[in-house]
């Protein structure tokens, strides 16, 4: 079941942050964008790549797993979107959990469509085709149930899971999430509520289910609310590193196990050469990597 | 300005539909398929851009624009996003306005890719690209005003529009979109209002601006009421036919001058063929728009 292996995975390597693939042209050193052609998309999405699998390469054994952030493949068009493909193949074959971070959202055949490219298979005549194959695709909650059941459905066939979108890291999350219902709960918490809906009767052995949350690292107080409200849910906490979030802010987003979260960070990890000066990007970025991890582990001990 | 282009190309046919490209394999007439090699996505894939080509062919004098609903494109692979990509392209290079339904959300510098990758430029060394280039995008509301503002940047650099999802066409979008926060207001409701303020100050000729809204056609009282809200915004109105809709269900959607929306049909075009049991799915089509457009505007006259 996806879900324990995740857990596994982040118990093996006693870190339970995600390596965040938002990875942009602009984020390479010179020395290594001079081995491609960065005046066209062909050129920008290999070096991409190429700059991905030695990242991988580099933290593999001591992150478990990746989040791709689509969108920054898909404004390379179709070049781009065989990096995020190729990206998200190597890192299962490194061993990797792979998170899509693709925040789709439609309604019934659309969005079974939607989870057949990120989480299963598309019947062809005869035979079936699997478009972008990931572990888990993050979700957006807007249209209820008729866009969530159809992924589960898939999450269920195909040993998947996702992550909804419940309290996003970023500043005007509140503008929407935060608003007040007339029953007293925020938005959001209706949401969590859902959330905790579509997810139940799919837990695995360590108690948390396939209907995963996004939660900002960003919130520690909201977050460590969401945690005993959600006891089934395992979290995916975006906002550490570049966004401000530190080990201290999220610690109470994980359960009394240290379980239940991973966390991701991007630029932190992809630019960890820029804050340290220097051209050595695999390295920058595993110093960087090992004290995140901590940083985050300390804090949990310290709880 | 886009939203002017799209009421004039309305008005110059007489008619707001738009012909929504939800295009399957399972979609196409036998004698269709048997042109083509459904076992691979590249197969499907073409078979589908060569469907909808004929289908922009046998419409385009019609109907003046399209919807492409990117997952079933999603859904096969890299192949499938060339379709799209080509679809695209092709209604534009027949005169159409061309809307990607892509419902695509995040934050910041993630909402400006995705902005970048369907609307406008991606900057490469010394160059730019466009990887998915249309007219309007679908957006998702759910993470605020840091996901939308990088969308109208984009917007008014290029000359191109969005439509928020405000009220979808769906059973569940009561779940979320219609609970009541404590000043009065559905959840939709404040969502329409923010679309109010992110549009304002792009008004075209027409009063219209770039940030227009996706409401169900589907439900005739709300949508109404959201016109009477909404007096600058565009609406973008799915549900007609297959979901249930018809041309009395959405005339209060409408202005007094009679524009203000154009209305998607999808499934009740593409498959016009199997109602009509005929293999000649462009005639069909051609057919079942006519009386689609008959529909809505005696609707619009007998208000």
């Amino acid at each position: 079941m996806i879900v324990d292996t995740l857990i596994e995975a982040i118990d093996a390597a006693k870190n339970p942050t995600a390596l965040g693939l938002d990875t942009r042209w602009e984020y390479l050193p010179a020395s290594f964008q001079s081995q491609f052609d960065g005046t066209t998309p062909q050129g920008a999405a290999e070096a991409i790549l190429a700059y991905n699998t030695q990242l991988v390469a580099a933290l593999r054994d001591i992150i478990p797993c990746v989040k791709v952030q689509v969108a920054y493949y898909e404004m390379l068009g179709l070049a781009g979107m065989q990096a995020f493909r190729d990206t998200c193949q190597m890192a299962k074959a490194a061993g990797m959990v792979v998170i899509s971070d693709v925040k789709r959202n439609d309604i019934g055949a659309t969005s079974e469509a939607y989870a057949m490219a990120h989480l299963g298979r598309t019947p062809l005549d005869g035979t079936e085709f699997a478009g972008f194959p990931t572990d888990f695709a993050t979700v957006n909650p807007y249209l209820g149930s008729d866009g969530i059941i159809p992924f589960m459905k898939v999450c269920q066939e195909e040993d998947k899971g996702i992550f909804v979108l419940v309290k996003t890291s970023n500043p005007s999350s509140s503008e929407l999430q935060d608003m007040v219902l007339s029953d007293g709960r925020t938005v959001y918490e209706a949401v969590a509520d859902r959330v905790i809906a579509w997810g139940q009767g799919s837990e695995g052995r360590y108690g948390y289910n396939r209907a995963g949350a996004v939660v900002g690292a960003t919130h520690p107080a909201q977050g460590a609310a969401l945690r005993q409200r959600m006891p089934h849910t395992f979290f995916l906490l975006p906002g550490y590193g570049a966004q401000g979030a530190s080990g201290k802010d999220l610690a109470g987003m994980f359960d009394m196990e240290g379980r239940g979260a991973v966390v991701n960070a991007s630029r932190s990890l992809l630019c960890a050469w820029k804050k340290q000066d220097t051209q050595d990007f695999a390295a920058a970025a595993r110093r960087e990597a090992l004290r995140m991890r901590d940083d985050i582990m300390q804090a949990l001990a310290a709880r």
